[in-house]
């Protein structure tokens, strides 16, 4: 909450200083490091010191610079990186990976190796062994590994989450999720929002459009409604520009409580840009909440008016959704506001590890490697359905 | 048209006197056949001067008061009906039929046999070879066969036709359509839209909620898009309190240009109420419409600012949705006046037929029995898929 | 309400056959008259038998046969309409006057002292001697005088109004009435919506814009907050294009409960189109409506979620906006059921005096020759106020 | 613009290095400290060091933890703060100015006499004679003096202002803004938003709410139209809960280009939290934009379907608007991102003031003293027109 509330300030560091951290990836040229940057700065948690920025020379160096890292803590390589920081005794504390997906889990063991606690950008890995691996790493080695997926931290998507849980909407029946976007309708290199790893199966693993905003669309449904996806059936299409992996899907899923669940996703329906939605329904009403959208969301109570809630409204916001509200209401927070309230959140977890505070550790809301690790099972099981005639397959959506 | 225009008004009769008209059904009690009087009315092109509006004298003779029906042309039973008005001089011209499925059958082959043309609510039958009956016979009387679906007469369903025939979004690639409602959320008998017979099996077909909106949603893919559902693959569910037949259905489609397309219906989520809804994508733009918004039709050409239709607009408006326009823009119609559209256009092609106007005849845009079928074929089909744990089937959307 | 609830249809005539209407003006050419005829069509209470079309007499012919009067009841002056009708056994039973403002007055003194009921379209008049002679004359010979301010009877306007005398947003603070155009940006002869004679001091009045649009929004402001604008100050404005009246207004208000309000209009803000809207606040809460999105009613407690009230809703919907309700919600209604509104509760008034039934006589809801009356006071107070450099300028809300 | 797009961001500091930044104000308890601060974070451009952030000495050391600042540059007076940071070499390079309006003059007066330049919130002081010897004295010193309007720092708004730079409405005929909230509809003692001394007018100046709010919407017309308020006729009210001075405002304006304008300002609307919109008309289209959607504006062409520009678009997207894009379309941006454009303007212009490259300096897009000497005018010129009946007073747009 911000400071116009008489409670802890989320943006404000528990140790009383800011905690040192590093950037594998995100240098001149990249969309997504550049979203992690920013909500790093505005959490107010961090202060970045150090970074692989990219492995081009001139590239890593003024990406430096445009982030004022000081010139000898910009490597080249995630190695000479990780084996310097580890040596300095003010060395990086914690280091997010925003890399294409099939270098994640070299990156991500590297630093866990030393110590280092790893913020990853989704999808965690290519391959599930991967990813069960580096859970299994991080959980025994007792070091922080936690998986980027932004979107739950909006304040409304929480407060989602909260009213559920309240029953609010009674007994889910049915979920519609879907995450649509416009950018590779035409051939990517039109596109400032492509990437040729994207599409390569080498570098991507064995889906596109699955792994990135698919993963997203799940995080979320896992998120607001608590129920895991069981089994799932895949339909994956090209729509768009022709190329060489999926940027189209229709995913049915049957939820844990029985309930039928649709993933939509598209990087082909122009008019749409950053569309995560979710409709949730159930036997008392139901709830709809549209990213682009963020500050608002709707309450269908059965046969009654539909309700607003506008992020800092006060009554009837949970505290969950307050934690996570810095402006009064209607004074707008957006994409950045959730990164950094998801910066915030694992910065404060970090904090809590290092001072050995378990409760407050425990009290932090992030999605764990867990999270990260059911995202690369869904990915690929919606590999295994499309390879197998859109059959359904079982999703494993235990830890290890 | 409307007169603001100078232009003929739709709203005209081209005879220069109204049409007789008929009803079986539509009395008190029942939703749909005042939904097809209030469209009469408002249309211009009819007098309503008998009725079989209930099998209950009583019911019957307080309905015809309503509609000032005289007494001795308010019938207890079709049959009568049929056999009475085909000998009067004054006899009715036209019948709109909006009795439960199960009997749409047996009450136009009644009318249509006695040279009367038929107007038919959807589904026009439950099973298929009934259908093509009724084609088959309208076609060798030479008989009007019109089914009622209204929604695709809201001018800017219209008008989104028209864009996508004049290249606005390029090549469909991929289309959603949407048909979701909440009364059958809680038991039937909290509700004002249930109907008994909707659950029958006997009654209702081999489906219900499909069948019902489902057929409507289809009729709108169709008519908007000018493709067929070639293969249709249906998970069929009961989301709202136990019923005998589906409430809510997720339909993948293979569409006759090769694009894929997703019908999701559902009468169990709260909060929506007629929320027909289309979006398609092409490789140069996509579309969006809701039924609960009808006079604004979002354009949005790829990569350029949304366009917003708004009916009445002028600039960059079809004939055929100018044709469909009454009132000045941003004074509103809705679906009454979508209801007037099509009863204008049904009875201005049977005065075209008596008056053996071809041209204008042929000029007329109302859904045929032809569309009727194939969406009992698509309703058959759909329950065929349910039947055999959602397996893909073919459609036959040819005539007869 | 509609059918589908066990309550008798507004739609539904209650001397058990439609009354005898006829129109003077509502010829080709025109627009309002059609907006009178669509309301009188689906209102379900009227036969226009009779009509005074145009005084050109192909036109008059043309729109007599448009509408399906017969060739020896169209007139070419009222005067000869208002004999013949009322020397005929089968006359009609009220006229309907859709004229230019300047000959409301001598058209509708013809017909009232022929004992004729006249529905009379805004504003009654130009002078206030006028409004007040035909008011007191059909006081005096117990004839209904009812002035067509259609907007008012959208059924959410309604739900605004009980919604407030329930105290659903405490006690009044502020009012914001605006009524935004665009027709006017252009030269008149460009605009489908323009007509000469508005233009025209000595057909118009003293205003223009403020005459037709801005007493709509006085009286949407009247009904909807039960309060009377005591004093009033206007500034005047040409926005659009040149021309020798006002098409814009700014009028500063107060309320008779001491509450400042707002009244802003104009014909030349491009992107308008009927956006007659209301905001309304209070100690307790606020509402908002928006004409052309007249389904949805904004309630917004006071820290609380905002609430939206849909038509056809049901909870929480007053007993005076389910009267005016005939599609389940979703379904849309817009103008021109309200017109239909509007000519039902006239049409039932008749029927109630002509069948001496004082009760229902009294429980008809419709704008009086007193509201009409008001208007043209009002539009005289403004043009006062304009002529003095915007002094204040005090109205007179008695009746005669 | 973000480092999607191959140009230089906004987010990087020039100087290779950020600034040094003290705050006066902004300590736990307050609002508007915090939100400078957060887009400060945001912007890169600036390295928080000192603060004299509350005359209380455990809320200022607190404060000064919260957000890192070093224990001996935490002041308990800005006296000691400007004396104490002028005479270290690595003082601070600039003051951002948080406190009550009555204490500006003296502050901003103490670090400019120090040659450190000052960003100073808005309104810049109370009387118009401090600002203008505020603006004289920062013009002899050749320093930076900055007031923060942050809401024209939204793409959209520059976006606005350069579509009808480039014609896209024609010539300005009325403009419409308004600035809605409810904070004060209660009681003080209920909201957060409230502090005691807005309603003291020994502290706030001679308005309250034309102070704190009104001049927001001033410097919204000023930036977007470029026009002037040259007369204003102001009605001051208390639509709230009772209180020394106005929460709301009807501010009439005659523009420099002859156009009328209106300004409508209250904190005493239930439902409306930061509503800043403006809607600005011309002979061939209008503009509107709401502060609560800050990512959409549209362009309404006259008779041509509205279009919808989405921040990130591209197409059609102006240069301007595009340096205030971090993020692509649809990956919304808000408030903040509006604070770190503004704090990235200062900060490059006082990084271009210091390494004197005085074309950058003069590209540098920010309001400048005269824009808040304006706004104080604007002020008390309302104040006048209150305390004379509601007269026309003339307003000084000149520089000093």
């Amino acid at each position: 909450m911000g400071p116009f509330r008489d409670v802890p300030n989320l943006r404000t560091p528990p140790l009383g200083r800011r905690l040192r951290l590093g950037f594998v990836g995100g240098g001149r040229g990249g969309n997504v490091g550049y979203w992690h940057y920013n909500g790093v700065r505005l959490s107010g948690h961090w202060d970045v010191v150090a970074g692989a920025l990219s492995r081009d020379p001139d590239t890593a160096s003024q990406s430096a610079a445009d982030w004022c890292i000081a010139e000898d803590r910009s490597y080249l390589s995630f190695e000479d990186m990780a084996e310097a920081e580890a040596a300095r005794d003010d060395g990086i504390e914690a280091v997010s990976i925003c890399t294409p997906n099939f270098t994640h889990f070299p990156i991500a063991n590297a630093f866990l190796d030393r110590g280092i606690d790893v913020i990853l950008d989704k999808p965690m890995t290519t391959a599930v062994e991967d990813a069960e691996m580096l859970v299994a790493k991080a959980r025994d080695l007792g070091l922080i590994l936690a998986v980027t997926y932004p979107y739950g931290h909006h304040a409304m998507a929480m407060q989602a989450a909260q009213l559920i849980e309240e029953g609010a909407i009674g007994t889910i029946s049915q979920v519609i999720v879907e995450y649509v976007q416009d950018w590779a309708t035409a051939p990517d290199e039109q596109s400032e929002m492509a990437s040729n790893w994207r599409r390569d199966p080498a570098k991507v693993g064995r889906t596109s459009a699955v792994g990135d905003i698919g993963t997203h669309a799940l995080q979320m449904l896992r998120a607001v409604t608590k129920l895991e996806a069981e089994e799932i059936r895949a339909d994956l299409h090209v729509c768009g520009a022709p190329k060489a992996l999926d940027d189209t899907a229709f995913i049915k899923l049957k939820l844990s409580n029985g309930a039928p669940g649709l993933i939509w996703i598209t990087e082909a329906a122009p008019g749409n840009h950053c569309g995560l939605r979710f409709r949730v329904f159930g036997d008392k009403g139901g709830l709809s909440w549209d990213q682009e959208f963020p500050e608002q969301l709707k309450l269908s109570p059965l046969n009654e008016p539909d309700r607003i809630y506008l992020r800092g409204q006060g009554a009837g916001m949970s505290p969950a959704a307050e934690r996570w509200t810095h402006l009064p209401r209607g004074h707008g927070e957006a994409l950045t506001d959730a990164w950094s309230n998801l910066y915030a959140e694992i910065g404060t977890a970090i904090a809590a590890r290092r001072a050995g505070e378990h409760e407050r550790l425990t009290s932090c809301h992030y999605p764990s490697g867990v999270d990260g690790l059911i995202g690369v099972r869904f990915m690929n099981a919606c590999a295994d359905s499309g390879d197998n005639g859109s059959s359904w397959v079982k999703v494993d959506n235990s830890g290890v």
